[in-house]
């Protein structure tokens, strides 16, 4: 299963070139990722992720150029890989008709956090098994 | 040869988190980037990557946590691979006391624009040449 | 009349005291007056303002503080004055529900600008036309 | 006396039009405040502003355009006025050769806050004294 997020965009994502900054794919990533995360998941359990997570790697590919426009695009976003105390997302954001193939295909591993005692820690059960029902299954047999 | 930059950050670079954001580390590769392409290689030849550049890929990872401060921070710059139209770059994002490691190490791939035609280009011989001096050596024996 | 803009939030307008950052706010006002003379006023007369508009003057003042939330603020902008060549915008940013009072009170004041041959005009006919239907009659009796 | 602060640019200052966006320029006014009141003022008193200061109001008006240089931009600060609890800020933003007027001229209203507490409070003793100093006397016969 993949977890879509409608990421409206802003006049200003758009630099002197006059197509979206591809630093700025990051910020949509980043709200898809806390979309998923600080939202989805405490629809599950309110204690999930509480502490925040902290971003180990990202990697992201540009495939098309966007121009800024009123509708929102789509951040696909699916867990690739989980260990102990790390989650691996991937993502595409292409538009909502996936006209043209996606604009942006990256990858980014996040570790979750214990803001109190200020330290990564590992992934309670309950987030794991959250994390599990998105492994993606699109191009299964 | 490695090109080194200051990049001064700023207070805002500094999310709810109290830290310097992810994504803005991103913005300060694309200052160094910025000042190598647009300041350093101009001097060798005043047009030199003139119709700008496109991004085609960030690989970032993150090593330790920054807050803000006055100083700006070290970005070393260097050239890991050329092909006929692309350049890729590494980085490392350190303080320039170089004390306790670097903050962040990625690599972009770059390809040359045409911007008065609108399409992606090759690089030239002096831009080639200018890059080749910038292959990192700093390892080697 | 008043033009009502949902301007969606994102984590990052939030600074390092956790609230959304005072700069932030004007781009929520540039949202709604893009949304307001880049759309609506197109659907008027899609030559509307397409050369774009320059900023002359903003004042702002903040009344209540705003942390991040999935749902969207109200930005709501009426015409306060037009001169021959300007056009005085106010806003009040609030939650849709109202409740409060208003986060913001500003006032922006745009000249029309000829992207074409670079420098400031008049406002068009139709375009004055558009904006006298903004003027606000809340408060009259 | 006036406080002087050079502040560098970004390439991703610009907007889709080539010039600095209008909302940037306010994050140099508060770049030049955090200068003034975090870094400056700390050397009369070290405990000076430490729980931060909220902005209250904005004035600006936009007098020449600026593209991105390398050479950073001089915003000069000065104190317009005082209160028990606030302090108003004037600024003007320009070349560091003071060739052609100011880019900007602003005026900022802050209130020290309390930050333990959660509350405004009013200026101490020493920070009032420090802020006289900075009262414009430029014009004065």
């Amino acid at each position: 299963m993949r977890h879509s997020y409608q990421c409206p965009l802003r006049w200003s994502d758009m630099d002197a070139f006059g197509h979206v900054n591809n630093v700025v794919y990051l910020r949509y990533l980043e709200e898809a990722r806390i979309d998923f995360l600080a939202r989805a998941a405490r629809q599950t359990d309110p204690e999930a992720f509480t502490g925040g997570t902290v971003v180990a790697r990202h990697e992201i590919d540009y495939l098309r150029q966007l121009v800024h426009q009123t509708d929102p695009v789509t951040v696909e976003l699916w867990v690739e890989k989980l260990t102990a105390a790390s989650a691996t997302f991937a993502y595409e954001i292409r538009d909502p008709a996936s006209e043209g193939g996606p604009y942006v295909r990256a990858r980014t591993v996040v570790v979750p956090y214990n803001l109190r005692e200020g330290h990564l820690r590992r992934l309670s059960p309950v987030e794991r098994s959250f994390l599990e029902g998105y492994f993606d299954d699109s191009h299964s047999g």
